[in-house]
């Protein structure tokens, strides 16, 4: 990718994203759905001006991350460790109940088993970054429904990975390796455990550190490279690197820097995030689409099904929290998208030839439905409970 | 590149950077310095830790057009008019003297003529990024010299890309296009006399969009893009893209916002600008030098001749100054330094299999001295000239 081309798609991405965020925010929407719905229009369904490059996805993956750390540093671990129960049982629900539905409707259509049992496998992701945009921009991040959404979004990521090395494993061999998946559950509970138990350690090192550097930017810099490092670390033992940055920012929160590094990341933050989110709208490719022209009415049964099953499970979900003051809808809305997160599972799929292009297309839709859906009813049920 | 990897690279960039940057600020010495070592440190000449990549060359193009983004903001339009001519005259002579130096040099050393001009060619490149940070950082910019040497430096770049099609005409076809030469330069003319002319324009349009934005961070990410879209243009009229973002510097610096923009853009440029300066000491690849084990004299002789009149070349460039308020040594180091320009067109050579890889090795060493040497000697000229 040459430069001016990568220029080209920055400048479309800004542009695209800043005009439908504000349009959304007028019409009384959530910003995050205009920059979602500007991947669509610039992406290669419609105008095909943005596509998803090595270096643009880098970045979004930066951006992510970014969020996930300013989520994290605005955030207070107690809190967390608090709703941990509740978070507890509602990942599980959510884990359960979209694979089990997700294999149901997809048996009763006559695919294969292996391939229900991964379009059921696709149907428990969540993606975080969505719900916790929509919090953030609404200041409803540190209420007991937020923290309970984002501790559940990150086991749900755990249960994810433990989910997709089964695939894999089944993918590749037929066979279940239940060593395999004990060490990798065993390596991402290590990593989160070590970040909350030694957290205040790391928290007096990096203000010490700070507090002797003299060049400029090293207060934000140096956060960042914090945040970049812990979501290296969990890249490494195969946690989403945003779970890591996520760690990174609960950290920084305990440090006397909080409100200083909070502030001066932000234009860092809002260069990068959203990269991200029009490049989930410019992976949603309508052409994959193409498979329902064709009149074949089990692959729009499959879309329907799907979709239908997939919000419905993540919504019962809600009703996992074990404290009786917290609206349960909120907590059961906040689970629905899909994301990236869907986009990597399905994604997975197709290359190993496990789904057809037509079951990718029916992926697709759920992906997009309960992507572009959560934003509009997530800020509506939180302003009700505002007012109410 | 995967997410893992690159993550990496960005983790070395910067604790590399941050690290050394420290220490030369700790011994009297610019940041900058720190920097480009801290690049000759990680690459793969020493440790083999970063290696450049697409995507880090993509964010450190961003990184020096916003460090020029950020000159041009700090600047004043009127007072880079005023130094025209003497910054013209600047220009001129260190594009002339270290061509004629650098051809002599190379044809008394029994190479080609076609080699002898290219070396040439390559002496009269100036990078303006090492000296426009040695400045920002003592807050030296606003001064006639800072003035002379970044008017000098743009001027010099459609100079340098004017030799530069002259040279790949002469590489391809054996002929000089005066056409093409006329077009080129024309349309750099052209671009810098709109962005001129019409730039109270621009900033009074960038005022009104901004002023009817409100989601977050409208302010600095429109002036990002605008710094992006300038980037583009110049790019798309061949000019380099860091003298479109200086001159959106230059329009924005005219606006309201001019002080909030500073404010708010500083953390994302201190995201950037340090991927470019160590990318530079990572292109810096002492494996080049190889050719010199070999005991070959003529080599060590170009080397040292190229590097002697690549700097008296560009000191009495100092000389054109018409203003004599104004102190010529600092004019003349300003122009010193080759940095990632040199690299660019000593690259084209050995890619083009105009020049040897032993006289790259030559140049690589005169690119390597100018751009280390020049923070050096810049910021104690500048502090004696303060204390004087």
């Amino acid at each position: 990718m040459e430069l001016k081309s990568f220029l080209f798609s920055l400048i479309v991405i800004y542009v695209s994203a800043r005009l439908l965020g504000e349009l959304a925010v007028r019409i009384g929407q959530s910003s995050v759905l205009g920059e979602l719905l500007a991947g669509v229009l610039v992406g290669p369904s419609l105008l095909g001006l943005v596509h998803s490059t090595e270096t643009l996805t880098l970045l979004g993956e930066i951006g992510v991350m970014l969020l996930l750390f300013e989520v994290g540093l605005e955030s207070d671990l107690q809190s967390f460790l608090r709703v941990g129960p509740s978070a507890a049982v509602v990942a599980l629900i959510g884990v359960a109940v979209p694979f089990a539905l997700g294999y149901g409707v997809a048996a009763m259509l006559h695919v294969t088993t292996v391939q229900a049992i991964f379009v059921g496998a696709t149907l428990t992701a969540t993606s975080v970054a969505i719900s916790a945009r929509v919090l953030s921009d609404l200041g409803r991040l540190q209420s007991h429904e937020g923290n309970i959404i984002l501790g559940a979004a990150v086991l749900d990521d755990i249960l994810g990975l433990v989910i997709l090395s089964v695939m894999v494993g089944l993918a590749e061999s037929g066979t279940i390796s239940w060593l395999a998946i004990a060490q990798t559950a065993g390596l991402a509970i290590l990593f989160l455990s070590a970040a909350v138990v030694f957290g205040h350690r790391y928290a007096r090192l990096f203000s010490k550190l700070v507090n002797r550097l003299n060049t400029r930017g090293a207060l934000v810099i140096t956060a960042f490279t914090f945040a970049l490092l812990l979501g290296y670390v969990a890249e490494a033992v195969r946690v989403a690197p945003l779970v890591g940055a996520f760690a990174a920012g609960l950290i920084l929160a305990r440090t006397e820097h909080q409100g200083l590094i909070e502030e001066r990341l932000q234009p860092i933050t809002d260069v990068f995030v959203p990269i991200f989110f029009v490049l989930v709208g410019v992976a949603v490719d309508l052409s994959h689409l193409n498979p329902f022209h064709s009149q074949n009415h089990s692959i729009l049964l499959l879309a329907g099904g799907l979709t239908l099953v997939a919000i419905v499970g993540k919504l019962v979900s809600g009703w996992g929290v074990l404290d009786r003051a917290v609206n349960r809808w909120v907590v059961g809305v906040g689970m629905v998208p899909r994301g990236e997160v869907g986009l990597i599972f399905a994604g997975i799929g197709l290359g190993a030839h496990i789904i057809t292009e037509a079951q990718y297309g029916a992926i697709l839709v759920v992906i997009a439905v309960t992507t572009f859906l959560t934003p509009v009813f997530l800020k509506r049920l939180l302003e009700d409970r505002k007012r109410g």
